[in-house]
């Protein structure tokens, strides 16, 4: 793997990552009061979307990455819609 | 542009503009408890190298809703840091 693609796949765990500290902190704490689930599903849709794309495009990473996120977003909208 | 490409486009843009209804309800509640401030931090960290990544390999599409994110991101951090 050159550098570029290096960056590129760091770029992709990172964003994909992100949502971890903050299911963390909504499955800690019980309250997901200042959250939008407008955002979660937004972002739930669009993963759908990419990982679509990524299996049309056969980029393993794409479909990887995005099935991470979906995961994730997932968890924040059932967390959202149980604590509010 | 075919379809597959639509795909990708349409799930690009989803998942950049996902986080506005965050940035809008965080500045209308002034209220930003339940959010974890390195979910913001990981992600625009995430986009900064899309960013780069996308300018090495040409891809406008890339750059122009890594950038979208990134700004977003910005407004979650400050206000995350404003409004703790």
């Amino acid at each position: 793997m050159d550098k570029i693609e290096l960056i590129g796949f760091v770029a992709g765990i990172l964003v994909a990552i992100s949502l971890l500290p903050q299911v963390i902190k909504s499955w800690k704490t019980r309250s997901t009061k200042d959250v939008a689930l407008s955002w979660s599903i937004i972002n739930l849709s669009g993963q759908i979307l990419w990982i679509v794309y990524g299996v049309y495009i056969s980029s393993t990473s794409l479909v990887v990455m995005s099935s991470i996120a979906l995961v994730m977003n997932i968890f924040m909208v059932t967390l959202k819609l149980r604590f509010g």
